[in-house]
């Protein structure tokens, strides 16, 4: 449990871990005191894990000295937690958690899941940035149960490799848009996110390293922890991943991958301009390095819809280049279509789909056939549902504007998303105070674990825009508290609660 | 490499990652030669795997030693093979494949799965032991497209645990049968097989062992060993896992997990009695071992319909036992529903929650819901099937008396498959003459790797009654070549081809 011990043993870690702790009713010591027993009890912390210090963890949770001495005190009664001579408090020897508690050591995703896991309950969350399902889907699937039934059960259903309908079409879609496709390059994957955990697997050994971007989706970068990899940070511009940063990793570090998200940047919004492509698939093919591109938002464009966005980063690869691109219809049409794909080289989907048929057997077979048809209205259907989130993009710029007119942010190029900037404050002190308020947060640290954005949020704008007002409302009364008597990243530390 | 050396040396490893090589035209020497070059270019033999010797890839593979002999010695000419003194023949140092080639390490089930990831081609093939999908499939898509979809497209549609309509249909299913369930024991998976390879991931550690039952179905197993678990097999009898056998296993190894499918065992078709379902039970209990019930067949009765078969495995548990079932709507209703389950305790299913996200994020909703509707009328559904399974096997069995006297079976108490032992032969020498006569068989060396059922295949009654005629008839022709020319256990080598 070494690398748990690690990240509990940081205040902002370990309140990572307890996500939304502050609910229900009761004194805030005994709401910390069970919070940290379940932690124990659920495997997140395990016996001999070192606890931050009282003063520490206040700070992280935005709480008085007070309350984490008493809940220490507390689970110290309970044989909990134990003071051990010259090593601080520990998770005493006796809690034995059953297994695995499900996380990935080191990972920060799956605290973000959590709210998934659990449900939204009364909290306003900005961990999921994605909208309901756009009205096509109701007509599609009404064609599917007319005209695809009959001849879809006719069969036993197991496609590892994806229904061959859809395969064709998304072969007829890349190679619309400038990239030379057959079916025998796509692999059908439970959303976009499969696919990146099958090519994950098929690259990826215990010390091979990936260079990604900084910031990125913290559920991805825990798809290559999962794989065993090392992790090499890369910062972004407005074009895309830095060229200098980057030509210097791949040179240091050999990877085995290089991950970027050119289209719509995962939370940044920023876009990789047409030069910018060219040159890091340059770079990549210079140093032997496959790319993996996420292309989980395209389709989400936020311009002014004149332009189309440059083609996938495959378009610019040579012949000697290896590009694997993921992508989805989650964020263009809905995510509950779970419909994701990877285009690669044939013989590498081939490796996939052998992975994939040992993850599931293959992906359910009507989605697969409603995206078959939906993938030829794929433009059409991104440009309804752009219109919407220009909209709320708006909205959100607005109310943020008027409500927090010292936050910061650069207007996203695509996405679902604003990046903010906090001035001289920590966003994981923030997302403490706002869980309070009934706004559930994802700071930048849990974004960058190079610990270079700590004062960002990501705050999507998927929210319908009754919820949103009131969301800008609660952080606007968080940062209130926060600035009035908060702790700041250079200041001393005022009890809060 | 190791675990493939180890595998591809012996010839029959080497067959079953040479799969279909037979098919197409030209001599057979270089269809042997390109499969070999194929393995090694996709990774499958890799730089420095010894090959088997010639005289022992022509018995596995029922050809010549001629034919094996001009095949290495193109292989040599093209720079794939080279001869080392000493060593054998072994895969040139200069052949560099990409990557993983996607394949478990010494796995057995994505072999197998190459057929379904391939697609049929113009063989009968055994690989697969599932139908087409129920009538009521199409009615119960149209109900879900007519009340279901305007409250589903509401949501972003991303359901980690699975949704909560069927995970309450799940949870009153359990309780109706005697196994008391809320739906926070239940997590929503693709099929069956996910369930298990969250429950794996969850419970297996390097080195962890797991208790299974010899034959068992490898894709299964391939999940406990990409989880890099060790097995210990126990044997069979009419009644379930062999209770002696277990109980030394048990004593010996300190399992992580008992692995079983007491209700229609794949490939066997036994069903456990439910004296065995106690004695099973209080035997894990009193190790302290977590029981993993395999239901995937539950619902494929064979017997007279007229008693239900004992209820899960969970119903027999004392409160200190662990037991985790899974299950899914595959066989009794749709394989291309992908929807299975796993039940067992709160925080066991909240841990598979949580690497569910980070597999996949949650499956598809449409399926879902169609489950949540499906799952009330699952007896009723299950006894269609049944009905129509006891036809298909009653005509396999005839059949196979009519054209195959000599072949043993114990008429199955469920499942969809005959266990099948041949009289004085191996059934992987009878799977390659098998294949030249348009048969894809699946012999008893790939679901046994103790090596105590090679004399034996699993033959389903899936395939519509023509096709079961022609399947016979390709089966007897293969047969009556193989008593005629081919090697038998102790005899010599004869040549075939």
């Amino acid at each position: 449990m070494l690398g748990e011990v690690d990240r509990s043993s940081r205040g902002a870690g370990l309140a990572s871990v307890l996500g939304d702790w502050t609910a229900g009713s009761g004194p805030l010591y005994l709401k910390l005191t069970d919070a940290l027993a379940r932690a124990a009890k659920e495997g997140a912390l395990r016996a001999g894990d070192r606890l931050p210090s009282e003063r520490e963890l206040a700070r992280s949770l935005a709480v008085s000295r007070a309350t984490v001495v008493a809940a220490y005190s507390e689970l110290r009664d309970r044989g909990v937690l134990e003071r051990r001579q010259g090593s601080g408090t520990r998770v005493a020897a006796g809690v034995r958690p059953p297994h695995s508690d499900g996380r990935v050591r080191g990972g920060q995703g799956t605290a973000i899941f959590q709210r998934l896991i659990d449900g939204p309950g009364s909290l306003i969350s900005l961990a999921c940035a994605a909208e309901g399902g756009a009205p096509e889907v109701a007509d599609t699937l009404r064609e599917v149960a007319e005209h695809d039934m009959a001849s879809l059960l006719a069969e036993p259903g197991y496609h590892p490799r994806g229904l061959p309908a859809l395969r064709e079409a998304l072969a007829e879609h890349y190679t619309a848009l400038g990239v030379p496709t057959t079916p025998d390059q796509l692999l059908v994957t439970t959303g976009a996110h499969q696919a990146l955990v099958l090519v994950a697997e098929v690259y990826l050994r215990q010390a091979s390293t990936v260079v990604v971007e900084a910031p990125s989706w913290p559920a991805c970068l825990d798809v290559f922890r999962a794989a065993h990899a090392e992790l090499v940070h890369v910062p972004l511009d407005d074009e895309g991943i830095d060229e200098r940063g980057l030509a210097a990793a791949l040179a240091a570090h050999a990877p085995a991958l290089l991950y970027v998200m050119p289209t719509y940047h995962n939370p940044t919004g920023v876009l990789m301009s047409e030069p910018r492509r060219r040159r890091v698939l340059e770079l990549a093919s210079r140093h032997g390095v496959p790319v993996l591109e996420d292309n989980a938002y395209a389709g989400c464009d936020l311009g002014t819809g004149d332009t189309a966005p440059p083609a996938p980063l495959a378009a610019f690869a040579g012949a000697d280049a290896e590009t694997i691109t993921v992508e989805s219809l989650g964020k263009a049409v809905w995510g509950g279509l779970r419909v994701g794909w990877v285009r690669g080289p044939a013989g590498l989907i081939e490796r996939c789909a052998r992975r994939k048929a040992l993850a599931d057997l293959g992906s359910p077979v009507i989605e697969q056939a409603m995206a078959a048809r939906l993938v030829p209205r794929l433009a059409e259907l991104a440009e309804h549902r752009s219109v919407l989130q220009r909209e709320r993009c708006a909205l959100l710029e607005r109310l943020l504007r008027e409500h927090l007119p010292d936050w910061r942010w650069r207007h996203p190029d695509g996405g679902s998303s604003l990046w903010v900037a906090l001035p001289d404050a920590s966003a994981d002190v923030l997302a403490q105070v706002a869980l309070r308020h009934g706004v559930e947060v994802i700071p930048g640290s849990a974004m960058d674990s190079t610990g270079a954005h700590d004062n960002h949020l990501r705050l999507p704008f998927t929210h319908p825009p009754d919820v949103m007002g009131e969301l800008v409302r609660r952080l606007a009364a968080a940062w209130e508290e926060l600035r009035r008597y908060g702790p700041s990243d250079c200041g001393p530390l005022r009890p809060i609660v």
